[in-house]
Formats: C-alpha cells, sequence, structure tokens
C-alpha cells in the first residue's frame, strides 16, 4: 500500500510518500510545496495543482492529512483551514481516500509521546525509514502521518475520524 | 459578461449567477449546495465537485467570493476557512479569476450600507435583479456578491483584495 501524508499550511506544505509491506515501510519521495507570495486565490491554486500533480505521479492507494491546530489568531486559523480545504480538495477530486489524525496521534503513534518536539519527529522518522539523513520538518510531519497511518492500518488501534474503530478494528 | 458569485459555507454554499451587459444585469441562476453529514472530506467533495459542475454549465467569466466571518468559535472559523478552501480550490481548477469582498463592502454596495439586515440584502437582491420573489437567503448572498462585483467593475469604487484600485480606477 503507497501511503501519501500531507501536512498543510498556506506558506509551506510539507507532503511524503511510503511504501507498506506488511510491517515493513519503505521510503519513496517527500518535500514541501512553497505556496508564494500572490493573493490568496493565486495561492491557493499553487496548493492544489502541486497537490494533484504529486498525486498523478506517485499514484497513492490513500492519503493523510494532519489536523491542523485552532491557532490563538483567528485570522491565521481561517488561512490554515483554507490551505487545508485545498489540500483535501485536491486530493478528494482525484478520487483518493482521505484519512485525518491529530498531532498528538501522529506524534504518540511515531514517537510514542504524544507531545513529543519536532527534532524527535525528525530523528524518529530517520530511523523508521532509514534515511541517511533527517527530512526537512514539514516534510518529516507529512511523512510522520503517513508512518501513524500505516501503523493504524495494520494495528487498528488509533480512533481516526477516517476510520471508525470498534473493539480494536477498524470497521 | 457573467459572474459567479459564492457564498462558501461547510453546510450550506449559496451561489448565484447573473449577466451584466453595461448597466444591465440580468438574472441566470441561483441555488444552495448543501454538503451532507458525512465525514469532512467526503462534505469538501461534495462542494467542491458541485462548484466545478455549476462552472462547467454556467462557464462564467469570473467568480467572486465573499470573504469569511472570524467565527468566536475558532473550530467553526477552522470549518468554515476548508469550506472556503475547497470553493475557492474549485474555481481556481477551472481556471476561473476570482475576486474577494468582504460581507461590509457586498452590503454596500447593494443596499447602500454595510451593516444592512439579510432581509434587506434579499429584498435589494430581488429589485435589482427583477426577480418575481426574494432568493433563499445563502443565494441572495452570492447573488449579491455578483451584483457588488458588477458595480465594482464600472465603477471601480471598492478596494478589493482581487483587485487593485488606484486613482479611482481598477488597474
Amino acid at each position: 500500500m503507497r501511503i501519501l501524508g500531507i501536512d498543510p499550511g498556506l506558506r509551506v506544505t510539507g507532503f511524503g510518500v511510503l511504501d507498506q509491506q506488511g510491517q515493513q515501510l519503505s521510503y519513496v519521495t517527500s518535500g514541501c510545496i512553497k505556496s508564494g507570495e500572490g493573493l490568496l486565490p493565486a495561492r491557493l491554486k499553487v496548493l492544489f495543482d502541486s497537490i494533484v500533480q504529486i498525486v498523478q505521479q506517485v499514484r497513492p492507494d490513500v492519503a493523510v492529512v494532519e489536523k491542523v491546530f485552532v491557532n490563538v489568531n483567528p485570522q491565521s486559523t481561517l488561512l490554515l483551514g483554507q490551505a487545508r480545504g485545498a489540500a483535501i480538495s485536491a486530493l478528494v477530486s482525484q478520487n483518493i481516500t482521505v484519512a485525518e489524525y491529530t498531532a498528538l496521534q501522529v506524534k504518540q503513534s511515531v514517537v510514542g509521546n504524544g507531545h513529543a518536539a519536532k527534532e524527535q519527529v525528525q530523528e524518529m522518522v530517520k530511523r523508521l525509514l532509514s534515511l541517511p539523513a533527517s527530512p526537512q520538518a514539514d516534510a518529516a510531519d507529512a511523512l510522520a502521518a503517513a508512518i501513524c497511518h500505516a501503523h493504524a492500518g495494520h494495528l487498528g488501534r488509533l480512533s481516526t475520524q477516517g476510520f471508525r474503530v470498534r473493539g480494536g478494528r477498524l470497521v
């Protein structure tokens, strides 16, 4: 199963792709989408088009989008929501199923601590995917979301909005 | 010029289409998109697909999306942002130029009072477009946004994020 992780942001959106075969995870690609300095519709178009292009190139079986924080600044929350809406639209426009996890669930799954620091996430992503170096922070968060979904998929321990869990199994 | 107005919301999104010839505005169509009760990605897909379908059917020259309120509830702000992001993504995915106005600008342009009540907007939309009855509130807001853009287009009096105004002219 090929999993595409997305860590949405209006300025920078991280993405990361991995393949899962049984318990084996292998790194495919990762990177960042920078939406530039234009007006909002133009920036959302960059984000939307980039994700459509990534989907068409890597052909994932499922996508995972991290749930974003509600920022203390309502205007930032609105902007982040719009970026997340554009990212999810790009995925569903390509008929990709979207699963959602909170940052807490992702960190719990990858580091074993829901309140782990960014550097710990980067380090664990590097180890779990046997990478020669740590990925950039946004790409690491996207890969971490993909890893979280891989773990949830065969352990079925995480309750998410994208899946219902009953009796320890995905239903 | 054919103008598509959108009043985005996660539960209900209003849309309205009008044709502008000189100072003459004529009603084309309007209605509401209901995104259902599913999970967020499924609801955003309904919204995205519906707007793409509307664009393909009515072929507007430009779209206008009302700027949304920052809600007192941050979670609602985030949800609304995601709906707005999906709506704008649908428009830009079809290469439609998107202009943005605040509710205050729209009401000022349509009613002459930036703090007009919903009923006043509905009544003025009915009069300005010579409709036999008032449109539903969300559709009226979408038509009002389209009317605002029609007024701004030939008067050039409104400063918007979608256009720059200098010396009373759009530049």
